[in-house]
């Protein structure tokens, strides 16, 4: 099968020994049997690698009628989630969107809420819901994450104002544990439409469950072609020898940088629309390597944007990072650019080239410059922004992931620090303080 | 003169050697000696020092008279600028908002253009000002920078067409080098209100400058009110012991956990609207700090949706970072959380908790998880978001970073190497292929 997403780290690998590459790959190879056989560490959370198929007819029809269902009687629809229970599917609408109105403005509007605290921020989500037909998807697998639950009952609260009861509860779309936890009983209790975060994948890596697919179906992407594209890229990491294996080389390099001292890595793309494909990478990444006082501290920047921020860091600051950049070429309209002699602006000489040729010879320039600037560049290059592609992004970076964090020797599908902080909260939340109405200092 | 800005880092200097903190104390006294005598590198560039008194009224009536002329013709302002020349403005923009709506609804809309090459980000522009009423506020100090200059040739061939030349001409404002460049030359050569973007100040430092407090008139903020924060926070600074100097307190505890070892200092907040700010703070100390292979990798996190990405990461992972929290109360009104017993969401010991405390009790428990977790957090209060708590915040970032380079022994106010990337871009773009419409591979 076609590899949609390969991998150049042709610029990153200098100063390291020769052969430890080859080692490094060798381990990767192993490390992927493992994860394929179930014999590593949190297999009980590998249920995302079958995910491409285990998405049969009966689901996808399901997803397809709930879609149509919400196209056909709301003008905006709030995602309600936190984590993997938004990132993944924030990552995937932006990606996917062409810019072209036409193609998508009879679908309803995504709102994305229940990821913070901030009263302006969910006032603003009530006022913007305000007077228009919305309806709200709410994802958590327990049920009891502070941020989603407390959102969705304020967004219920209206609904029920707005609409009556037995309205809003055709209105609620639950996704969440199959059997278990508050967010299922409510939904049994109320007669929800619900679909199953399965037991075996774990939030961040579930963009290819119902939690990622409902939203794009609502927005009218082809659910299927992403199946398929993660499917080929399976395809592509389980039958390529390790050499030529793009998902191997990736998660091989970054451990070898890792190794070497490299503290952080920076993922960057030359597309505003890969933003929350970035932000969802970081929580990929962050999460599953960091634990046991390991892991590489994984952040994003926004090119060429950031490149007049983070640039001089990049190009001649301390030497603590790698760069990993993402290329492709963002589907919908260019634009040309046309001179006006009068203006004097000196960029006569740009007359008839296209916006996307000059971000391309960016692009070019940052690697070019990076890599005299002695910064190991890692590229990964995807076709486009099809769903078919996003699909085989996703999981390009997930076996990699996966993989990275067997190399490191941690599981990489468990979070114990996040309940650290939830359990602080809760406490604290339980004192008379915050139970009444009074300012804390 | 009180502090508006407080510094606390209790929980940072774990496991340093007593009487260091004394000594890089007395370092930092000694560096803002002689910043503000001006014998240290780049003193050429220090003009921001004096801003909050030589902005003078004139120029705040000449700022004035432009914000409410602009108000007046304009539903859209279109602010083309990247890197120093954007993220103080949006820092500010964002920060200020109360997300009281009557207050600002008759305020022009601002757009964000020219910071980046995208053709489906400046389409979007394009398609947004199309049929509305839309000014361009233009900031570049030499008028070559490719993306805000290739932007605002597309914006101005727009207003020609639209509202034809002469009228054109009244609708831009361009914000440049006093006496030089191409910018200077099309501003005089065409009539556009021009303001000066002074000669010793640098793009980073120049949020009190018309780049910055030109949009903050024109969205009706309150311009003397930062300029009033800002000195407040000077005298502060300026009259302070070390022991107590906030201002020193921060560079100092910055440079011993950087010596320390720490590669990455995570700046967060618990408020979506401080996002620009954080991200003006990355350019800031990244540009000004990542210099001849020093400097602290400048990262920045959206609590408390990133405390279910990173917060792993920052408990759990490689002991690389430190994190920098700042605390403010958020203005706007807030919202109370009633529980509906129907609904059996387990959310019943919250009834009457007010959202902000909620919010607080998370900023409580985070530091808490992560000083638990042995991460040093140093953690900034600010009084709130007003316009002189932004004034205060804006100073006490410049003054802490420029101490901060000093200490580590590089020009905090130059950036030598984003000039490594501008030639190689311009090298690229001149060569044939881009200078027609040919698609790059």
């Amino acid at each position: 099968m076609a590899n949609m997403v390969t991998v150049d780290n042709g610029r990153a690998l200098r100063g390291l020994r020769s052969g430890a590459m080859e080692e490094m790959l060798d381990r990767s190879a192993h490390e992927l049997y493992r994860l394929v056989h179930r014999t590593g560490p949190g297999a009980e959370f590998t249920g995302w690698l079958d995910l491409p198929d285990r998405i049969g007819p009966a689901l996808l029809r399901r997803i397809d009628e709930t879609a149509a269902s919400l196209r056909n009687r709301a003008d905006v629809v709030v995602l309600c989630g936190i984590g993997g229970s938004y990132l993944g599917a924030r990552a995937g609408l932006d990606f996917l969107e062409t810019g072209d109105d036409r193609a998508t403005s009879s679908r309803p509007a995504i709102l994305y809420a229940g990821n913070n605290l901030s009263p302006r921020s969910l006032r603003k989500t009530l006022e913007q819901v305000n007077d228009r037909e919305f309806s709200v998807i709410v994802v958590s697998k327990s049920g009891t994450t502070l941020e989603t639950m407390v959102t969705f009952h304020m967004l219920w609260t209206e609904l029920v104002h707005r609409f009556g009861e037995p309205a809003a509860r055709s209105r609620v779309i639950a996704i969440t544990d199959p059997a278990h936890g508050v967010l299922r009983t409510m939904a049994i209790d109320k007669g929800f439409v619900s679909f199953d975060l399965p037991q075996d994948v774990s939030g961040r890596y579930s963009v290819l469950t119902p939690t990622g697919l409902l939203p794009f179906a609502v927005r009218g992407f082809d659910v299927q072609a992403i199946l398929q594209g993660a499917a080929q890229q399976r395809a592509a990491a389980m039958e390529t020898q390790s050499q030529d294996n793009d998902t191997l080389v990736y998660a091989s390099t970054r451990r070898l940088l890792g190794r070497s001292g490299k503290a952080v890595e920076l993922f960057a793309a030359f597309e505003p629309s890969v933003h929350y494909l970035a932000e969802w990478w970081k929580q990929l990444f962050g999460e599953s390597e960091g634990k046991a006082g390991k892991g590489i501290f994984p952040a994003t920047a926004d090119y060429t944007t950031d490149l007049h921020a983070l640039g001089q860091f990049v190009q001649q600051g301390s030497p603590c990072l790698f760069e990993t950049v993402l290329r492709l070429r963002a589907a919908g309209a260019d634009m040309t650019f046309t001179s006006t002699p009068d203006l004097h602006d000196d960029l006569d000489y740009l007359n008839g080239a296209l916006l996307s040729s000059m971000n391309q010879a960016a692009e070019e320039s940052t690697v070019q410059a990076h890599g005299e600037g002695e910064i190991p560049v890692i590229q990964i290059s995807a076709v486009d922004t099809s769903e078919r592609s996003f699909g085989a992004i996703v999981f390009f970076f997930q076996l990699s992931c996966a993989i990275g964090g067997y190399l490191l020797g941690v599981d990489p599908f468990d979070q114990p620090g996040v309940e650290m902080y939830k359990r602080a909260l809760h406490a604290l939340l339980s004192t008379p303080a915050c139970q009444r109405s009074t300012d804390l200092p």
